[in-house]
This record gives C-alpha cells, sequence and structure tokens, in this order.
C-alpha cells in the first residue's frame, strides 16, 4: 500500500516522548507515522492529581490523541494494545494483527510497583491514568460520606485517616491538596462529623521527601506540608498494607483511604525488546537512544535507562521524555539523509513539585525557590504545556475560581453499584484508640 | 436530638424537585430536613446528552449536593438508597437503618422502560445518569475506533450505522449531536474509514417525532435532522433489540451502537407507598400533591401523576418538578402555621428541544419557533438554569469553542480494560448489504 520511498515508523506510546516524536516526523512527507496506544487520549499526567482531588475535570487534562494530530495526513492513529515485538521480521504485534516497521520507538512509559507486594494495589493504588484519578477521587469522597452516615446512624464521630505511601512530587501533591480538601473545601457541608479532624498522613521510607530535591527545599517541602497540617513521617518504611490499616513496622496507622505514590515500575513491553534492563526494569539503551544490536529501534521517556553527563540517571519527567522524544526523531531524520546520530544530552532546566494552594518548590540549578513565587511558576509552566488552548483556557477558570473560594467543583462520585452492597464493603474493626475504620471501596473502577 | 419544636421533614431524591422543596424548606429555622439520594450530586439531566456526545466534561453538569445546600445548617445531607417507606411508623428506611419523619417529600424520579424487554437494557443503554452518559460516550467513540480498526486490519470500509429508539425530545437530541459528531467533529481525523458514512436512524413509534409539540413543530424538528443527514422514520415499532441489530416488524437495522430514548418508567419506590399507580408506574396524588390518606406524604415530579386544569396529564420536566417542589414545601409551611392548603396548578411555560447546533424547536403557548432563534432560547434558558456560577462560565466557553471550531473537546474512552478482549466482544456477521457490524461493548459501565 504505501510507496517504495516511504518509511514507516511506529511509535508506541502517546505520553510525552511518543507524541514529541510524532510531532516532529510528521513533517517529513517521506515518512508515515503510526501512533499506537492503549487509551484514544493523551493524560497530563503532571495534573492527574488535580483530577484525583476534584480539582479538575478528566477532560480538562486529556485530550483526545487523533485531535492532537489532526490535520497531519502521514499520521496514523490505533487504539491498540501491544503484545510483543519481532524484532527480526520488524513487526509490532497487537493482540490480533501486526504492523510492520522500518523505524520503531518505543514509548511505553511506566506503570506502579509495589515491591512484590502486588496484594497492596486494590488497597492503594496508584496514580498513572484517568480511570485510576476517578477511583482515587471515588474513595476519598466516600470515605468522608461514610463517616457522616455513621455518624448519623448514631455511631458517633469517625477519625478519618488519609495514609499516602511515598515522598516524592506525586505523594506530596496528594497529601497537600488532601489536607485542603479536609480543612478547607468540604469543612462547611459536614454537620455530623468534622472534615477538619482528618488526618493525612505522608509516610516516606528515605530520610527526607522530595529526594530528587535539594536538601534546604525538601526541608521547605515539609515545613509548608506540615503547615496545611499534613503529618509527615520520613524514614518509614511500609511493610504492610491491609483493609483499614498501614504497618510501618512498629506503628500501625489506621486508614480510611491509602494511596501509593511510592514506586514506579517500567511497562513490561521492555522485558519484550531482549536488552539488558536496569533493576527498575528500564531499558538500557545506546548514546542515541536506540536498542543495542538495534539501530532501527528507539527507546524513549520512562522506558529508557540513559545517564547524563553527569553520571546521573535521566529522571523520569515529562520534559526529559520529551526531548528523547526529539533526540529519537531527529535521528531517524539524519539517517534518512544519510548524516551520522548525535548523542542524547539531558538537559535539566529545573524542577517544580506543587504543594499545595500556593505552596510549593522550585529548583532551577542553584536558584532553589519556595512558596508563592515557586507556585506561581508551576502554574504558569503546567498551564503553558497543557495540550489544546481550549483545555488551558478553562483550566486557568477552574483553577483562578477555586484559589479565590477554596471550592473543589468536581466532587462526583460516579461509577455503579456504590450503595447496594455498601455495608458488606465497610469492615468494622475495634482498634486502639477506638478509631473506627472504613475500609477502602475495593469496588468496579470507574 | 431535636428540639420537640422542629418538625422533620425528609425528602427521597434531589432532582429538580426535591432540591427546589429542599431550598424553599431551608428557610423555616423550625424545620430540620434531610436529603437523600442515590449521588452525591444533582444532575442537569437536560444537558445529559451533551456529556454522552463528548460535548461537556461530567464535571460541568453536575454539581455536589453538598455543594448546592452548604451554609444551611437545618440541611442534612446523606448518600443512601431508600429501600421501603413504614407509613404508619413514619419511617423510611434504608438499608441499613431507619429515618423518621413528619413529613415526607418523595421525590425519586423515573428510569428507563424497555416495556417488558430487560434484556435490551444493555445493549441499548438509556440516558438517565453520569454514568449512562459516560456509558453511551465510551460506545459511540468506540464503534469508530474497531472501524478504523477493521479498515487497518485490511477489512475494508465498516459501515458505521447508530440507531436510537424513540423521538421524543432525548432521542432527537442523541441523533441530531450524533449526526454533527461523525459530519463534522470527527470528519477529519480518520484517514481509512470517513466518518461521513456514517448513518444515523431515529426510530419513533407514533406518527411524528416530538409528539408533545405541536404538529407544525414535529415537521420542523424532522426537517432539521434529515439536513443533518439523520434518517428519520416514524410509525415504526422495535420489534427486538440483539447484539449488532434492531428489527422492527418488517426491516432489519445493523446497528454499531443502540441508544434507548422510549419509554420512563417511575420509580420501584412507587409502589411501596400503598397507592393507586397509573400504568406508567407514578403515583395517583391529591390535588395538594399529598399521597392519598397520608397529608404527611408528598410526592412529586417525575414519580407523580396528576392533571392541569386542562385534563392534560403534568409532563415529566424539570419546570414541573420545580413548580411541584415549591408547591409542597408551601403546603408544609402553611401547616404550620395552620393555613389551609393549595392545590398544584402548573403553569406551562413552554417547551424547548434542541436539535443540534444552532437548531432546535420552541412552543410558548401560540408562539412556534423553529431554528437559530429557537436554538438561542435554548441555548440561554439552560446555561440560566444550570447549578453554579462556575458552571455555567464554563459550559458556555465549551460551547461558544464547539461552535466556532465544530469541535467536541471531552472524547474520552474511559473505563478499564476496553482492549485486552477487545476481539472477543466484537462479533462479526454476514448480512444483507455485506454491511459489517460492531456489537455494542457490553462491558462494565463506567
Amino acid at each position: 500500500m504505501l510507496d517504495r520511498d516511504i518509511s514507516r515508523v511506529v511509535i508506541v506510546g502517546s505520553g510525552f516522548g511518543g507524541l514529541q516524536a510524532a510531532r516532529m516526523l510528521a513533517r517529513s512527507s517521506t515518512l508515515h507515522l503510526t501512533l499506537i496506544d492503549r487509551k484514544n487520549h493523551h493524560t497530563f499526567q503532571p495534573l492527574l492529581y488535580q483530577v484525583a482531588t476534584a480539582g479538575l475535570s478528566p477532560g480538562e487534562i486529556a485530550a483526545p490523541i487523533r485531535w492532537i494530530v489532526r490535520g497531519k495526513p502521514n499520521v496514523e492513529v490505533m487504539l491498540g494494545e501491544v503484545r510483543d515485538f519481532d524484532l527480526t521480521r520488524r513487526v509490532v504485534k497487537l493482540h490480533d494483527f501486526e504492523t510492520p516497521y522500518d523505524y520503531l520507538i518505543v514509548a511505553a512509559g511506566a506503570g506502579h510497583s509495589y515491591f512484590g507486594h502486588d496484594e497492596w494495589e486494590p488497597l492503594a493504588p496508584g496514580l498513572k491514568t484517568i480511570e485510576d484519578a476517578l477511583e482515587i477521587r471515588r474513595r476519598v469522597l466516600l470515605a468522608f460520606e461514610l463517616a457522616e452516615r455513621r455518624a448519623a446512624r448514631g455511631e458517633g464521630q469517625v477519625q478519618l485517616n488519609f495514609v499516602v505511601i511515598g515522598g516524592g512530587p506525586t505523594g506530596v501533591e496528594l497529601a497537600g491538596t488532601l489536607a485542603e480538601i479536609a480543612n478547607r473545601a468540604l469543612a462547611t457541608e459536614f454537620h455530623t462529623i468534622d472534615p477538619k479532624h482528618t488526618r493525612i498522613i505522608l509516610l516516606e521510607g528515605g530520610p527526607r521527601i522530595l529526594p530528587a530535591y535539594a536538601a534546604d527545599l525538601s526541608a521547605s517541602a515539609q515545613k509548608q506540608l506540615e503547615k496545611l497540617g499534613v503529618e509527615v513521617h520520613t524514614s518509614t518504611m511500609v511493610t504492610g498494607v491491609e483493609p483499614g490499616r498501614v504497618l510501618t513496622g512498629t506503628t500501625r496507622f489506621p486508614s480510611a483511604v491509602t494511596l501509593w505514590a511510592a514506586g514506579v515500575a517500567a511497562s513490561p513491553l521492555g522485558k519484550k525488546l531482549a536488552a539488558p534492563l536496569d533493576k527498575a526494569g528500564r531499558v538500557l539503551v545506546n548514546n542515541d537512544l536506540s536498542l543495542p544490536g538495534h539501530p532501527e529501534v528507539f527507546v524513549i521517556g520512562d522506558l529508557a535507562s540513559i545517564k547524563d553527563s553527569d553520571g546521573h540517571l535521566v529522571p523520569g519527567v515529562a520534559p526529559a521524555a520529551m526531548q528523547q522524544g526529539a533526540c529519537a526523531a531527529h535521528n531517524i531524520e539524519r539517517d534518512l539523509k544519510s548524516r551520522p546520530r548525535q548523542d542524547f544530552h539531558y538537559i535539566n532546566k529545573g524542577s517544580l513539585a506543587t504543594i499545595g494552594r500556593a505552596a510549593a518548590v522550585a529548583e532551577f540549578k542553584k536558584l532553589h525557590i519556595s512558596g508563592y513565587p515557586a507556585w506561581l511558576a508551576w502554574l504558569f509552566v503546567h498551564i503553558f504545556f497543557l495540550i489544546g488552548f481550549r483545555n488551558r483556557l478553562i483550566v486557568l477558570i477552574q483553577w483562578a475560581w477555586s484559589y479565590f473560594t477554596y471550592e473543589r467543583g468536581v466532587r462526583l462520585i460516579t461509577g455503579d453499584a456504590p450503595l447496594p452492597g455498601w455495608s458488606e464493603l465497610v469492615r468494622e474493626e475495634a482498634l486502639p484508640e477506638r478509631h473506627a475504620e472504613i475500609v477502602a471501596w475495593a469496588g468496579p473502577r470507574h
């Protein structure tokens, strides 16, 4: 079907890396691109926590992939799940058919790692997809409703604990925003329980939160979190996640909702590439991002393991993935012009982590910023990079609104069948300090 | 717990009728209100079709009930499902406890009726809740993706039919908007299939669509739909709904996605009130909206059957429900002041039905309007009544955006597990005219 002079490029994954490569390669009329993803939309992952905490709607941080690449006749979008690769025959295998390639870019990203405890996953969901975010939103809001219901039934005050496991950027964002919800957004809307009595507990295994940031910013972030009412426990390894509680060696924390922000595991597709992996399952790529022994295959983004010029591993963040997508695209273009490839060099433009309303930390090389100015920088960077003008404008309005009113408008509990079996799903146990517990909802995910 | 001088009012259901009653009664400091709903949000049902057709996000047409009644200390909100009533003991029974009342307002609304064919429900979902709307959105978008996938697999063009059963306002809205999606929104985004070849088929059992409107407006609505490319079949009774097709006596329509907008059945809670029902299951109420033999119980909204001064049944529309909510609230207030009750009189302020972009019909008594002016009237009425200022502004921006760009931004396919079992869920059958079929996705609902 294709012209002989046309090279077929298959891109697996439409995260930041895959999309960047697609956008650049779409300019070449001698290329035919196939962009394969399991979802029909690109998710702006840095703002997923806003969906999980009812600040934004899914449609505001996700855009249909077809829409993003509209008007590019040489880009084909395919909704599908890649099962395997045949590197010899140069085909990508979906479950019902195969697609051939001349160049392959694998940008399949990463999922959660429960460090060998996959049984914790239904009890402590992580945050990688829109579905994850809606499930977390549902659990958090149901926990408040359940507590109110119990109080109305005459069972007295329920102590609501939310435990966030993992003190990286996602854990910090979730903990900070949950504290805001309990202290402000819901504070006036419950009569029999007091959402302000909610405890938000952040558990970090290492000696400080935000370990990828400079030590002064970690300290500042912890201070900002504590000001919001979050209890931060560092050097605290989680040893067990059970219905209604989290165990950490000597302590057990009652937990109405437990969230997982601790471990990241590269996509299992990495194992299908017959290449050496690092201990997190990432593919050890060549300096030009190609797969060892396969110059026609590139691995980019969270699935790739490569070091920057300082010898540090390139972090799994959006700017790094985008830079790698651009590098892989350039190297394909250079091949086609018979010019030598270039190595990947990571340019660290700085790091931003938000904590809550007007609270954040930012690290731009030697420049370390905290609090309101860091939050403003975070706000503008994130809105600027949001896919699509319409989304940017609407997100800005939503944020302005909730900034001035403290309201979080998207507090919808959706998903069928939450109620008929409600009581069966709520197990109660007498606990030290007589803390009632609410088991995290483990029904179908929505 | 309550003061002896406080009367307890329990309101079941937070649709337009229940909320209106709650808002009015909340002003009385001698009343304690309990508002019970199965959902934590009020849904603005007139715009649900916009969520189903990817024009708006769920959060834009739904608002948390607690937020709506915030700052009203005498209103208690309870997330729960009412199972039964004990009219003698005056208690409302939830599945795990009971709540006593002095006054009860039952505003439990209506669901779908499949006219004794409940087996059609999974094949032809209706549109009453946010979950319904997301399920329809998912099926419609997946149908296009499946057709593209088949074409990519070399199976040739797939004829995509969408069949909407029922020519009332919801069916007309859905058919018109689906035609716009196929003709404009998606037209440039698929390469191997042509969404413009989609057929949208509207089936109505009666002699004309929009039977509740004047005949000239029915004719105008049909003309506007046909201009958008919708095939309208009146006097066409559906005799069977099967995977991939809809049967109507002599014809069978292949159908990728079948939608149900034909029948409404009152909430099964009507049967628990030990009162006479009409054939649609609605409770035949007294002129003051009270339950026969129980002056302390009111039934309002889609669950109540009452005639207006012309002898016509009051229609199941939002303005009627709101007027009934106000009437029930007034009658409770009059009781407390020992004044006589007043009968309910329905004031028909007019009817509006939208068809698509700048297409609608409106009937204000003798004044009948069609096309753009009717659509403008529809637009402003609906935005004006949307709950919450923030939502109104954002909906207006979304609509302005899609009006000028023809884009429908919220085209997200969400819900887990759509892909691994994809092929197993797609059954193919040879059909007359060699139309390939796609079975409506019947997986878990999201």
